[in-house]
């Protein structure tokens, strides 16, 4: 996987027909290292423990996951249960899981449940593409933009949300820089989105996540482009961590501000960001950085791993079924009846 | 230096008679080594690459760097060029070398020069615990509070300008808990803040930078506290990367801000935060973390490790002057004529 030729080549999850194929993100950039997964619990492990991650491609990795549970003749119920609870905040992972159920229950063998899996994964792709022109058409010309934690092909089925819309645009030369943030505490933005944006050969320009609003001064970043764990029925938006405070700093700034992501992100029944369970994850993943403990014994950690950003503060929602312009309930409802 | 009663009995910057004793602060916290300087090109390394930093703390070495220099007949004139080319943002290292050059200029000798020096120090503690309880008298009872970087003993002659106020409201009764940005790419916040705080035994919680905005909506956080590198005639504020984009997310959420610096921190002869010089550093430092890389080879960075918070963000300046309410040229004249 050294050499690419197009702009969205990798893959990172991969049906083999028997097996699931997962680039293990946690390795990247240093080593591109891909491992198997042969059984549901496989897969659960995969999703909890971050190898993979982007909630797109976390909802797709699931429904293989109940594949491998059809073919293996695990107990249906208890593995799609346990791939549920293996993160809380994407909801993908729950749309997915349902969808393959709702096969399930109307009695679909070991080869339905495979040819659904591979459609919700078809339809991802085919929808990032579609959102890709969807988004690139509202920046204008000349602009730079700024993303937050990884959208692109290893958070999804291939070509990305947020950074499909980059993709897109720069396509397009409507966007002439990018700059990532880096994404604390795990670095998404600095591990994966600079390593699709510099194989792709797209200028980019890595900062630390504090320094976007000074970035911003300067006037020359138009959009903020991220991605979504979680669209509520009024238009709020639960993704990375930061993401909030980009959009607080956007808005301050006057630079618009554009959340891309499936319909399968967008959950009609939560209805604001006040009722959506966001992450907390162990407060080592702050103490420690590589390995190396960097902060004193005994010392504490606060560690959300998502934020909720209130749809006052958002400019477009793009998702494959079209764009909502300021986003309340009532454009949201009828784009998602 | 592994016990302490007090709650500064850290002395980072210690003169021993004919050498400067500095804490290698690029090595907390996993290690407390100490290193002397003997003459004033190992006092410049010291503050360029980072062993000493915090703006008091710069201005307060780079005088003991001068009485080196006196000491080990050094050209003079020289030997203050070049610490004051060290780092450009700090204007406490140009206060401290002015003063010091004035005493040469009037033809001090080394014992002279030695005393100016200690008094340089001795005035920065004595600031700092005065501006500890003008600060902390600000702050109702039962408040938390979050800072930034790392202004507390480490950054200056002791106590701390920041920390030092957060260090009289724990003591006061008036602050229940403390949140310390960790302060990316140099992680001050994680490796020294939380270093000071833990030893000091005040109730304190690590976030990443970026989860600032998300910690301030639920209320509880009433002021952020951060020290200065400059402060401009209009109350225009230089500070650590990250500290615009903190005063943005506070002002969205009526958090109050406030800066807390000695006056040598304050240069009247600047007139705006246009007018300062933001140092940018090595892309390297966001493309590695502890020596390791993180980021794919041939990516770029941008890299400024200051940043200006415009006055109209600002709730308070507490030198130990007194306090600037909203402050504005026209106080800032009275205060600093």
């Amino acid at each position: 996987m050294n050499t690419h030729t197009s702009h969205d080549s990798i893959r990172a999850v991969q049906w083999l027909g028997d097996r699931l194929r997962l680039l293990d993100q946690r390795r990247l950039p240093a080593e591109e290292i891909w491992f198997d997964s042969v059984n549901s619990d496989d897969v659960t492990r995969a999703i909890r423990d971050l190898a993979v991650r982007g909630a797109p491609a976390i909802g797709i990795a699931a429904a293989w996951g109940v594949v491998l549970a059809a073919k293996g003749g695990e107990d249906l119920a208890s593995a799609m249960a346990t791939l549920r609870a293996a993160r809380p905040t994407a909801v993908n992972l729950m749309w997915a899981l349902d969808r393959m159920k709702s096969r399930v229950d109307a009695g679909a063998d070991a080869a339905a449940l495979e040819r659904e899996a591979q459609a919700i994964q078809d339809e991802d792709l085919a929808a990032n593409r579609h959102m890709g022109e969807l988004g690139a058409s509202l920046i204008e010309s000349g602009s730079h933009v700024m993303t937050h934690c990884n959208t692109g092909s290893l958070a999804t089925a291939g070509y990305g949300t947020a950074l499909g819309v980059i993709r897109a645009g720069v396509e397009a030369g409507r966007i002439d820089q990018v700059y990532a943030g880096e994404t604390r505490p795990w670095q998404q933005g600095a591990r994966l989105t600079m390593w699709e944006l510099v194989r792709d050969g797209i200028p980019a320009k890595l900062i630390a996540d504090s320094a976007a609003s000074h970035l911003m001064k300067d006037g020359k970043v138009k959009w903020v482009i991220v991605g979504a764990d979680r669209i509520a029925a009024n238009g709020d938006t639960a993704n990375k961590i930061g993401t909030y405070q980009l959009a607080i700093a956007a808005r301050h700034h006057g630079v618009k501000f554009m959340v891309v992501a499936p319909s399968t992100t967008v959950d009609m029944a939560t209805a604001s960001g006040d009722d959506i369970e966001i992450e907390l994850r162990d407060a080592t993943e702050l103490l420690s950085v590589s390995g190396t403990r960097t902060v004193i014994e005994g010392a504490e950690a606060w560690n959300p791993v998502f934020d909720v950003t209130p749809a006052e503060l958002i400019d477009a929602i793009v998702t494959e079924r079209g764009v909502i312009l300021k986003p309340d309930e009532e454009q949201m409802r009828i784009m998602f009846p």
